[in-house]
């Protein structure tokens, strides 16, 4: 019963694994700035989260795990954001953590496969109304873990960009990103139409959501379009040929302030005729989606195309239609992340996963050439703040139909 | 025709004359922090608005005002935010500008206020079509003025609050103030309820209403119910008392992250028993509503109450059955500050009036003490950042029903 | 025997309400930056200092003054630094203090000369062993306030720079700066020559000095020459037609990180063709000496110039041969401001007067076209942090002679 | 004849390999602070300097060294700051260079070696005026790399201090340190007279010396006595348990500012009653030396005890006859670190070496137990801001005596 958990268990860790072979013992910790992690640090995060809400409450319980927790002091440079969990050590000095070295870590994360694999052994003999919290809590720790797969990746990009060498990851990522546009339609853009009224949104139970997927309800659509293609390069460098960094008109005024504060003329990584990519710099195709720009942006450049962001409502009651609606890019949304009416927070330090970030930051839908394979759903909300770039993130338009 | 808006005109312009009389000379520069504006030049802005967006149009016309407009260099300084109209001087250093002095800005009001008189007599002779976007534009600035009003007095709170002297503006809006929550009902919170299904938000049309209010337009609740007082200094007493300044399970991670590095332990103006206000330091009352808060507080206040917020729809569709929904305190709503579906700002620099500020912002609803008589709206939509305090906000609370 | 000091008492006294006389009432409370103070401050901090070091003694030993010292928070609002006294208002926000209003100060100010007047006469009729503290005491008092007169100038200065109306205090400073420099020598500058050897430097004893300029004591000098005129906008243009501010070879490595930070480009007031004074923007007169630039802009000029800074002793050893050593521009040194060889601070408040400032600023000797007339010495030491530019400072180079 | 400089070159660079051995991978990059750098960064930087001032000129003027230069892009990396070389990057990204690995590093380092290994061995047919210019160069690359690795390890504690796991970089330093102070005289200090009088200060030539050493020169000091022994963890700990901290009376206005505002306590590395060191946490001896403290609190600990710092000369004068002048800890001076009279900064970018930072420094006498043997000097002039404390210093105190 849970042999199919095992074998995703086993996959899912070695994925971790598998993501820092192409690097440099001195890469394990390079943190280009505070909102990213080291390489070594997600390892272990990941691995914390597994020993911390799977491992420990059953040892408490008296269960033999054959398995002894980490030097408790890993507990406070490992715990990311969990309140409840404890004191952390500051985000911003993780690249400081030259210790424990990647040996300790990865030894640690071997103890706490055995362990788990061990315990998901031993509930075959539980009752089944045993079952489920823990292997609710393994699954959730997989998930957990492909968030911050995808994540190890785009802060690596941010490390290596801000290298004067600019090194390459590997040619990988950057394969997969140019297969999945490649064969967009090139011509304009199409709309995909819908006559509004009243939708469900949300996830319909079935299968494993986070909690602000929840509850699934109904929300009133007026009509309108979503573009049936993500904005490209091409598009964008038409709207910075137009002026669109120097007209304020286009902009909000926190954006305006942000872009002119910190220079922004271009997306992040562009550089010249290149883009600066995990393969290194590569060339910059025009039909490729724009990628590596802030919700600020975005939002401009809807503006200045006539259109606006699709709501994250729209996106998901088009999100069988849209092309490319996942694997490609994360779209950004005019939605404010906020709860779904009637969300509760799951209790507990697991309550803090999601819902304790929903104030200013704005709603990301789809997936991105980064996600693992079955971690996209229709309902899937990521979020950011409407400031950050280094995500894998481009945009779609939308427009009212009335 | 335009007898009735000519009497507004004097009426509000005097009204502002009259809020700087219990002032110093010294205090019309008081700025105490970078999102305040001392009192001077609140005069002046709200001159300049009708000199730039009214007058200046008709000259250029040929119109014969009478009126020479002031040094140029003065739109640099008394420009808010309109970027459409050009640069302006930075807004942390308005308390820097002793000049021009008061007596200049007075007369400059007076030639103005003229010259704005002329143009309503001149109206009469017109064709009714040229009327319209005339009258339109001398209405938005007695809104616009109006609004500056509550501010000059909000502002000067602030400025007042950092003095160690203590200093009274006067006893009238405090007077004001507590004849607007005496007689509140004392006993435990009532609520009023809602079945929620599909309900019309935003202005009905017919008379005045600012851009983001429109268009009116649709929305699907879910069951809900909105207490019938606002929270008051005691109930918030007791979620400090529980420790509410020391559980981040309770408040929003951006919103932690902000009231402990600021040291956030009370509303912004307590101090000991008493509390800050335009009349000095008085008692604070225990059945006063609570007031001066960020909407972090607020936030957190709901959560450990059991509660929510009410989003601002669910604050609108019930508006007209809220016990002191105006006049008393902004009320702080669930709902982040976006525009309606369908929304269009204003051709022109007077587009800049709201639009542009619709992200990372929450939404206030209903009026205080200090708003204007007749300046009040159920569709009314005020918007400030999350960590914001100096604002005369407080909060009521919201719960699902299902 | 002490009316003289009473008439200088009641000279320098009505010297610094003189000062403010052509001020607008918001004038003063205009604090342009964290390092200045506002005119309304120097009037009541001036006062404070009588109150605190010289009546309140005398009140304390029960010496009937008819005089009821200020409120006690004025003491904190008051105080610059001495930490022996108390807690004080943070300076950056002095400009803040709109209450106590003038009035209210200028009445405080009457009442304290009122009683130091009285103080004066009773001292008539005691021993002569107990005047000379009192009297020293006043003396120091007066001395200070000179001190404040000299920098309220200079803090308008600044204040008034950052006003886009540019707007002038009144024509006498600025004559007096022209009247000082015309005259000059405007041919090449000719050497003051020194032959080195055991000097001694320090004030000798007898008259007023401040606690810095003792001891008196012996140093050894190598050979060296001062020029007898100070550095002309003439010659500091010249340096920047060079490429003097792109050419890190000829700055400190601190002075070039503040200069391209802080992007300067030429001395902190020129504008243009023109250079903002007391009087308002006025002609830059390529033969008066070059003002308000830092240690930093000084020491790169004059290594530039195949020059040095004189240090203080050279400059105080050939002081009485220097033209124009006082009463134009304090003059930059090479001396970083610390003790002298058996330095003692006075015991008490007053001696963190200057003891606690001896590090990491720079002597300037000489005074400038407004320091008070009896203000100046050889011995003088001012000193101020390496980048400060908003006082009135130039240099005048010194050289190496073997 | 260059065989001595071979030898010396062997070891010295042998020595830097040798330092980094106990270390893993991920430390290499480890930079706690922007003033400190990673360990490759510091292999990195001294054979750049090799490369850039003694190998690339031979290879100008057509000498065959059989070298190929690094890609020219390591010379923006490993410029500490030689603003005549070119643009640099900046210093606290250091850390983020997790590229070049040090495998390539260490690659440069060994054909670096050879090409000078071959220069010298070249030098031996040139004529000997070809000679000098080439041999100083080499042997200014040596000294500068033997500051370097003083400054590795020094940096490496400060890095290692920040994590929370406290890992020893390994026990020799530690042991150098305690066999340096063991034996100390532990009875009261006892005084080390000097008459005072005319007195040479500065390198005497012959022999390596930097050139801020010179040039030798006259000063005139009065009657003075320097403490046999440095101020011991006993002595300190007296004068923070009698308030040193909390006394703005033994402080310099400047210090007092960033003692309060970094919340300094104790000397940077005490913690209970261990100290983090190079083994980790040790005990806190309290006849050993105190270390890591700031000028600010030596100068305050100073005034506290009745005593002063020695200036530099004192210092010099006596320093044959001070007992641990040099191999215990760098001694704080009272001097400002300032040019000698006729100081000439030698020319080229060589001449960046000392010149330029010669404002808002304070200079250390001696050595400490991490500097290289046969890298101390009595001439030797360190220096520091005021407030840096990760340095090996500590402090001896002086009076006058007359």
């Amino acid at each position: 019963m849970t042999s199919g958990l095992q074998a995703r268990l086993r996959q899912v860790r070695q994925q971790s694994l598998a993501l820092i072979e192409p690097l440099e013992p001195e890469d394990l910790c390079l943190q280009g700035m505070a909102d990213a992690s080291p390489p070594k640090w997600h390892l272990g995060h990941t691995t914390w989260f597994f020993e911390t809400f799977v491992l420990r409450p059953q040892l408490e319980r008296g269960q033999d795990l054959a398995f002894e927790p980490a030097d408790p002091r890993w507990g406070f440079l490992f715990n990311s954001y969990y309140d409840a969990i404890g004191a952390r050590h500051p985000r911003p000095q993780r690249g400081l953590l030259s210790r424990p070295s990647i040996a300790a870590v990865l030894d640690w994360r071997h103890r706490v496969d055995a362990a788990l694999e061990l315990l998901l052994q031993q509930l075959e003999a539980w009752t089944e109304e045993r079952h489920p919290p823990v292997l609710e809590l393994v699954e959730l720790g997989l998930q957990h873990e492909q968030q911050h797969q995808e994540l190890l990746l785009m802060d690596l990009l941010d490390g290596f960009s801000r290298n004067p060498l600019e090194p390459p990851y590997g040619p990988g990522p950057e394969r997969a990103f140019e297969t999945a546009w490649r064969g967009s339609d090139r011509h304009q853009p199409t709309w995909l139409e819908h006559p509004g009224g009243l939708v469900r949104v949300g996830h319909a139970g079935g299968g494993f959501h986070f909690d602000n997927e929840a509850p699934r309800h109904r929300q009133w659509l007026e009509p309108f379009a979503i573009a049936a293609r993500l904005v490209s390069n091409a598009d964008y460098a038409a709207f910075i040929a137009d002026g669109g960094y120097d007209r304020p008109d286009l902009w909000m005024s926190e954006g305006w302030a942000v872009a002119t504060s910190r220079g922004w003329r271009t997306p992040r990584y562009w550089r010249d005729n290149l883009e600066f990519s995990l393969a290194g710099p590569v060339k910059r195709h025009p039909e490729a989606p724009v990628r590596h720009l802030s919700w600020f942006e975005a939002d401009a450049y809807a503006r200045w195309a006539g259109a606006r962001l699709p709501t994250e409502a729209e996106w998901e009651v088009l999100a069988l239609h849209l092309p490319r609606a996942h694997g490609l890019l994360w779209q950004w949304t005019a939605s404010p992340y906020r709860p779904y009416p009637g969300f509760r927070a799951a209790p507990g330090a697991v309550g803090e996963y999601n819902g304790k970030f929903m104030s200013s930051q704005m709603v990301l839908r789809g997936s991105c050439f980064l996600t693992p394979a079955g971690h996209a759903r229709s309902s899937y909300r990521n979020f950011y703040p409407p400031a950050c770039r280094w995500m894998a993130a481009g945009l779609r338009l939308a427009q009212d139909r009335r």
